[in-house]
């Protein structure tokens, strides 16, 4: 049986930490093939990316991944949650998929396991104590930690684990999502083995440039700020350095949530409160919070800042504004998103050596694989319809952002191929 | 009886033409005071203004007018029978109006009469001729244009017009306005005396700055393409020039339709092919047009000037995209600005000799007074609510098109009082 590693990605962009971890990965699990499967043109912070996701696929193939899969804005977008369960169930439904890497920044897996087998099961008494402090007003992440916590220190759970640790674990955001991985794989009871790979350099939320090893959100600050390229080009493999360049020469980048200051204000100040309620991820009056601020502020930072609370965090309303601008709703995710998908496979981008992988895939996938965009609706399918015209909708959006005008063109989603290198 | 002159107009900006004839009117009616009622922050073409309207309100009353009133966004942003019946209506139901001026490419007001009295009670034989070639595919206005001349020329109309003289009449987009003008007075049985002054300088249209009277498209393209005040320095009144210097120094314009590029081109591509035929205007497959060149352009000028056809002109396209971007519906234009309306008189602005006029007004006026704009729903009418409300998020919006960001506050519309000079 061949070994092929799976790994899940942004490469917003792709830096020396990413390399850093696919290399470790590779030492670790000796596969024979690696697929990775990225986020689109939308970020589960909430955020158009940097450069758009055919040149990131670019960056990826270069840097030794041999396929990238399409995670749908749909699930990429979202909460930790429906993040990892879009990717996690795409990347075991290619049936071909036998190890899994990411990155944490809490090392001990079986720790990890403890937790997420608790949150993948929900035992009854651990739902009572969700259920009661959700009740009390806690956000879901307050209520399910505490509730977590109790239940492990009453229950006589065997590897039984303090409360300092859990709080530790999950005050991590690639730990949440590490756990998030592993509930995935345990429902699916899937065959496939995790395994961690210790992070190297800045944390994830860093903005500091600090040596070779810089977050992308330190990365990403620098070039959108200062724009100059001596304080960014040791943080890259110089190959990701040349597609960045090659793409904001062309003026396809960068591009940021402030690109698009004009549209996202406008489009809340047009906005009834009650369409803003049907935003993914509204709730109890938030829309009310959300008009006021749109019409007091000026730019979508100072936006930010002001309407965001302990419960509305920054990355919660940013991811809200996508939300609002790609029109995604509450009932769409949970029909489509949840209950129906992921719907289809779709392939961004492959090497010279995947040739034998993708015959392979076109075997195991218990999905529909899409190869060329402007098919997508031969298969007559309503989920795949739905889930890939909302990637069509963030393209034709996201374009909006180019700081050159002439490639802002819509409908780039059908015409931009499959990227080969 | 004190003589009231009453004038409409957009004022964007006021310049020479504007203040020659205000001084031609003036002369020939001898008034006790003007009244102009003039469109807010978006125009008949469907064009955000050049400079805010409280800023225009400004250049009226210091180049003579006594009061401004505003003629709401829903009407005033609509074609010249909408535009005209919101503006005559108003100033019909101040009470105070004995005479309306109008310039004119035709200047013969008989003839004029004739027209507008055939299109105010429409007989049977002329609905007839009107009904046939609609349904035949011709647009309202060629429908009209050839059922009105068949009509005059079968029946034995005293002041008989020729084909060639109504065309002439009807070529000339003042003589329309001039007819809509006439129309809605002949409708209201209104006492008002209407008078046609001579038209000096460019035409409406025309886009050179010829001399001293340019027109207001001459000089607004000036100062937005070559942003140089000494090319059209010498067609404004002083004045004039002050406050637009100023406006524009402070970062409150030049203001364009292109200040709403991303704005206009993301909302049309979020929207769905339903959502913009529910636009006002919008008809027969209209909306697939739209949604197919908002995805294959870049700017809003390549828009317009690709997706206009004959029927579809440049002019009534930047009015759907403006019905679009405040979500002018159809409906909503037929149930409040048709049926229910206008239902407020709201003034913008007026000069020190008004006193009398304003207390006179208090007691004549058939239609609520709005001269605090925070104060609108204590009318407890929903037509008032709907149409200010409108009003509302126009000039939210608006704003978005400022070149200083610190202007682009929201809710200007409720704090900016009343302009006193």
């Amino acid at each position: 049986m061949i070994k092929v590693l799976g790994i899940v990605a942004e490469y917003n962009p792709f830096h020396n930490g990413h390399l850093y971890h696919l290399n470790k990965a590779v030492q670790l699990v000796q596969p024979d093939y690696i697929i990775a499967i990225m986020s689109g043109n939308f970020t589960q912070r909430g955020e158009p990316t940097i450069i758009d996701k055919w040149d990131r696929t670019r960056m990826a193939l270069e840097n030794g991944i041999h396929l990238v899969l399409e995670l749908p804005t749909l699930y990429a977008c979202q909460t930790a949650e429906l993040f990892a369960t879009g990717a996690i169930k795409t990347l075991h439904q290619t049936g071909l998929v036998t190890h899994i890497a990411f990155g944490s920044e809490y090392q001990n897996i079986e720790h990890l396991n403890t937790i997420a087998r608790i949150f993948a099961e929900e035992p009854i008494e651990y739902k009572k104590l969700l259920k009661t402090h959700l009740t009390q007003g806690l956000s879901f992440p307050a209520a399910r930690l505490k509730a977590v916590k109790q239940y492990i220190k009453y229950t006589q759970a065997k590897d039984n684990l303090s409360s300092q640790i859990i709080d530790q674990i999950l005050k991590g955001s690639n730990s949440i999502l590490a756990i998030e991985y592993l509930k995935t794989l345990i429902r699916l009871k899937s065959p496939i083995q995790p395994m961690i790979i210790p992070r190297v350099g800045s944390s994830y939320n860093s903005v500091a440039i600090e040596g070779e090893y810089s977050s992308a959100t330190a990365i990403r600050k620098s070039l959108l700020s200062w724009k100059k390229w001596d304080l960014v080009s040791h943080t890259l493999p110089h190959i990701s350095l040349k597609i960045l360049r090659d793409s904001i020469n062309r003026g396809r980048g960068p591009v940021s949530i402030n690109s698009f200051e004009q549209l996202l204000l406008g489009m809340i100040r047009q906005a009834s409160p009650s369409e803003i309620a049907s935003w993914m991820d509204v709730e109890e009056g938030l829309e009310n919070r959300i008009k006021r601020y749109a019409l007091e502020c000026t730019s979508i930072e100072d936006f930010l800042l002001k309407a965001k609370t302990k419960r509305y965090t920054y990355t919660r309303l940013q991811r809200i504004l996508t939300h609002g601008l790609l029109g995604i709703k509450t009932d769409d995710v949970i029909k489509f998103g949840i209950n129906g998908g992921p719907s289809y496979i779709r392939i961004l981008g492959f090497n010279a050596q995947a040739t034998p992988l993708l015959n392979k895939l076109k075997k195991t996938s218990k999905l529909p694989i899409i190869t060329k965009p402007s098919h997508y609706y031969r298969y007559n399918s309503d989920n795949i319809n739905k889930i890939f015209e909302y990637e069509i909708l963030a393209t034709d959006l996201y374009v909006l952002g180019f700081p050159n005008p002439e490639q802002r063109r819509g409908g780039q989603e059908l015409t931009q191929g499959i990227v080969r290198i």
